[in-house]
């Protein structure tokens, strides 16, 4: 299958999985890889020595397979400076960046021979990166687990405008688990999807099983985007984030967010499986996805279903 | 074109334009359906007479062409049992109830021959709309104008776990306002599309022609949904929602809420174009719609759009 994605990225099929902290290490990015999509190493929950080990293991697990892998970089990362050398210095193929402003590295990531993706949340901040020089946009809707734009805008409404806004290569995130949901954000504009939530409940996902047991489980409604004080997130609506709720309800201010919110929630939540006082980081879609399967059976079946699903519209008579 | 939803209301197209406050006229309503596609009269701002009076001038409109059209009805309407009556009185073909519990007169409409559907914004409420005996479903998502789910549940999470959930022909609704986005919603699982913003936005809508200069001009992020203590509500960001949001940041209880809000902003905004002390209802997907357009345009540009969504789809080499 050819699209503007999977030519920018020599990948065999536009699934893309989300550089999430906790989760995504070197065996879910290699496991994505080689399975035909691109996988991406999260570095956002990473030293910048543990980040150039996963990056090692994934060129060795792909070694000789000819497929690319990536890694998410947040621009707010506190080590900036340092993860981009390493990225350079690896001569890591694809960078995504995310959370901040594009213009600050895209240059010199380029210059290296590196391809750069970068992640909104708005049309106005995809003609900024574009303005950068990105070589791809991925638009991430509101829906999407983690950290989230302040404009709330969803991928249904968002997809449409930042394929006019710009001509780039564009991945669409946030609530899309299946092939039906590649299907629509396809159908909205999207030459690719980046796919968070399920492959942080496959089995090579590095979070703690506990945490994939809790969010193969939740309802629809059983996530919320809160912290929008000190940053937008999207959560499992667990005792944590009820203290969380009836704060902000009570008119908490950011600083006292803060101190509720305190440090390391989200390696406590996620990788150490503290399911009550942890941040759970998780999208909405996560109340579709009901089995921790592998990596490459995800893909697969993401695939089955987007053929299967094309094909009963070309039976449709119009 | 032939779905469950066509056919259930014998039309041509699968579109359903919104039951609207201060917007969806007799004259909005009839002019949908002689486009082929389901007009609705929207009860919730009308006296009782005042809605018999559209049905009256609906029914005249479409006389003689068989072309259906139906009746949106809040049932948390203050003179609920009135409008029912009326409803079974005039023999209006087809109902959509939303806001409410739907076990309350479905069985009683249906008696009276006609066809139901409810408005819900999660699966689990499908269930309770599918056990009320109703004949349809509209899932409507977050991204959608004025009164919307406590879940924050966006179109492209919902439709999926509704299409899960029961097997009646269902509508989508929120951030729906092209082909494409009709074409995305039918890829999740959807039979056809209920829209609102777009319709409340054309030439036959009851809204202030300043209401809907100003909402063809919003930019992405410029509605929010707010007032959730008092029940959540999609506005554009204007003066009056600037002092609710400040109150809600405040820690504002609902009584509070409920003073800031008072009686009649809604007309006000949206009837009477107070643009900047009304209540602005619109939803997210208003930053894709340019223009005032006749409602017979918008049903042929988005089948357009629609068919030519769907043979580029046929030329993808899988």
């Amino acid at each position: 299958m050819k699209t503007t994605v999977t030519q920018l990225f020599n990948i065999e099929y536009p699934i893309v999985s989300g550089g999430m902290v906790w989760c995504s290490g070197w065996r879910l990015a290699a496991a994505v890889s080689a399975a035909g999509g691109l996988g991406l190493i999260g570095a956002g929950s990473m030293h910048p020595e543990t980040l150039a080990e996963h990056i090692a293991k994934a060129k060795a697990a792909l070694a000789g397979s000819g497929k690319p892998f990536g890694v998410n970089v947040p621009l707010f990362y506190p080590e900036l400076a340092r993860v981009i050398e390493i990225l350079i210095a690896e001569r890591v193929p694809i960078v995504f960046t995310s959370g901040g402003n594009p213009a600050l590295y895209t240059e010199r990531l380029k210059a290296a021979g590196i391809t750069v993706a970068h992640v909104v949340a708005s049309a106005r901040f995809a003609r900024k990166a574009e303005a950068a020089g990105v070589d791809a946009v991925v638009a991430e809707g509101f829906e999407a687990g983690g950290h989230n734009g302040r404009d709330e805008i969803t991928t249904m409404a968002l997809i449409p405008q930042v394929r006019e806004a710009t001509s780039l290569p564009l991945l669409a995130a946030g609530g899309i688990a299946t092939g039906r949901g590649m299907l629509a954000a396809m159908a909205l504009g999207a030459d690719g999807v980046q796919v968070g939530t399920r492959f942080a409940l496959s089995e090579e996902s590095s979070a703690h099983e506990a945490f994939k047991k809790l969010c193969t489980e939740l309802g629809e409604g059983d996530t919320m985007l809160c912290l929008k004080k000190l940053g937008p997130v999207r959560l499992v609506k667990n005792a944590f984030y009820e203290r969380v709720a009836a704060a902000e309800a009570a008119g908490a201010s950011a600083d006292e967010l803060r101190e509720l919110l305190g440090a390391k929630r989200s390696k406590r939540g996620i990788f150490e499986g503290d399911l009550t006082e942890g941040e759970l980081e998780i999208g909405q879609i996560a109340s579709l996805v009901r089995r921790v399967e592998p990596a490459e059976e995800i893909v697969r079946s993401m695939m089955d279903e987007f053929r299967s699903a094309v094909n009963d519209m070309r039976t449709w008579e119009l």
